[in-house]
């Protein structure tokens, strides 16, 4: 929560939207104003096996409720936006094969979303939600075009360029956690079967732990020496802020992975700002182990780009923490509003 | 040249425009109509040292000669389009350092060609400016979106996403010729002073020929060991033609270079489509080595990414050679016509 959930409303006419962030585990709902603000919001559990028809009803039914408890004319809200996990079609609004979602396989959630809720719904990519929702009105908010990485077990990512979400031919825009770090024979695998050396092997939460494991297991003294099995990243950064060396080198080798990434994603579309979502950030910007990491990804970036274009260049933490993507969701609602008007 | 270069003119009247494609030492000066095609040419010498404003005096004195030429009224052009190497500040409209053009540095050549042209000038990155010339009216006339690789002495790029091309914040957009496909500490070195493992030092025609000396030296058996002072990429072609088996080996490693890299961009802005253009193309589309060449590009490609991304997105080679920049450049200043109409 970065901000305040439940405001008095004014009673000018400007629209709402609602924001629709589907999970593994929870459906994350906002209804925003036309800045961004978050007027309500409720979260439900996604209870995944009863299927996405019956989810997609109860999230209706949640922003009916949030509705009611503001006291607000449902006609003031002109749109919603839904983000999803991939695979998916965006285009044709429906989800592919999402693997935290084997009973939502092949399914039309938009279609099944609006009738459900009565309103016209956009439809995005979670990961590429949350780069809108920061690009709206989170660290991007004073920039034109924008890269945001998502941090968690795996890297997802969103592309914005001048205004616009990339989205995609296939609805992959955005897959920065799949672009090559490593082209070696050698390199780490892909947990999706992309091949080797993809950038979310080595930092993703799934990779970190990999890593980490391999080389405590490889005799690395450190304090988390004993306790292999138990590895997680919160673990890594743990030790790091009690001082470990060998925790902050490997946040810092973290860093420098992504720093690879990133060297590409900016000479591909110099966007002027890349941002760092997710949990997987070692603290964040609110500690010295978070602010080492990011010094390694800048320090990294540095040594593989030009001087002009790293001093044009602005490597950030995200701001709205895990609502990016309820928001970024109602930011692509409105996009899609205020466009068709 | 791919298209007849001047036509009988009907008098309809759709706009004009002039496209002027700026190298180290040629211009390439094309009057386009509202679909494409070129109507009238002219090529003249860039003359370097005599410094850009004599240039673009000279190019506005071409541009009236092929009106001249084709007995058409000035007014039916409506704007002109200008590509240059970088750097260079595309919204300022000023060249900054372009390495072949030293008498060139820091010159508002917008501006100048304005001036000497009386018509207003629409500014791209000349690599960029081949992408939008292949994406208006060569192999990626049907799409919407898509990235453009130019083989030369170095490798260039341009992405197109949404029928718009990304400039970048720092005039660096679709200089993919610098994503990092190798990040290894004894990977080739940047020319630029841009770090290790960029495509470009593995793909260009500088470096295609720097590692064939390398592997030739080191004892490689092929038609061309005897000669490795006289390497070139065509070299290497024709040894190929002539069923070297090194040289089919080498250029087949070089295009899984490529496909490392076209990896990373697909993955990053999923654009569908990925031309290779430039004269450095192992003998293109026309050539058993070419075919083989841009197979190697696929099969690497395949590799690396996953089977719906891949099925979703074409390699393909360009279509308009060394035309494609200033049909480009007029493309670009028509795109900014009709948006501002």
């Amino acid at each position: 929560m970065t901000q305040q959930k439940t405001t008095s409303l004014d009673q000018a006419q400007s629209p709402y939207f609602f924001g629709i962030d589907v999970g593994g585990t929870g459906i994350k709902i906002g209804l925003t104003d036309d800045q961004g603000a978050t007027l309500g919001y409720s979260a439900i559990d996604t209870l995944e096996p009863q299927g996405p028809a019956d989810a997609m009803r109860r999230v209706a039914e949640a922003c009916r409720g949030i509705l009611g408890k503001l006291g607000l004319d449902p006609s003031r809200v002109v749109r919603a936006g839904l983000g999803t996990p991939g695979s998916q079609d965006i285009r044709k609004g429906m989800l592919i094969e999402p693997p935290n979602h084997p009973h939502w396989h092949h399914f039309p959630i938009v279609k099944s979303l609006e009738e459900s809720l009565k309103l016209p719904v956009s439809y995005a990519n979670d990961a590429n939600a949350a780069a809108f929702g920061e690009f709206w009105i989170g660290t991007g908010k004073i920039h034109d075009s924008m890269v945001l990485l998502t941090l968690g077990t795996g890297v997802g990512g969103g592309v914005i360029i001048d205004n616009e979400l990339v989205v995609g031919r296939n609805s992959f825009g955005g897959e920065c956690g799949h672009m090559i770090i490593d082209p070696s024979p050698e390199a780490r695998l892909c947990a999706w079967g992309g091949g080797r050396g993809h950038l979310e092997a080595y930092a993703s939460a799934s990779g970190v732990t990999a890593r980490a494991r391999e080389e405590l297991q490889a005799g690395a003294k450190s304090l988390l020496a004993s306790q292999i099995d138990k590895i997680t990243a919160k673990r890594i950064f743990e030790a790091a802020e009690q001082g470990d060396p060998w925790s902050l080198k490997f946040i810092e080798q973290t860093g420098d992975y992504l720093a690879i990434g990133i060297t590409s994603m900016v000479h591909m579309v110099d966007p002027g700002l890349v941002v760092l979502g997710g949990a997987m950030n070692f603290g964040g910007p609110n500690s010295p182990t978070g602010q080492r990491f990011l010094d390694s990804v800048r320090r990294g970036f540095e040594a593989r780009t030009f001087q002009n274009v790293q001093a044009g260049t602005h490597i950030e933490f995200a701001s709205l923490g895990a609502d990016a993507g309820y928001i970024g969701a109602a930011g692509i609602a409105r996009s899609d509003y205020h466009k068709a008007l």
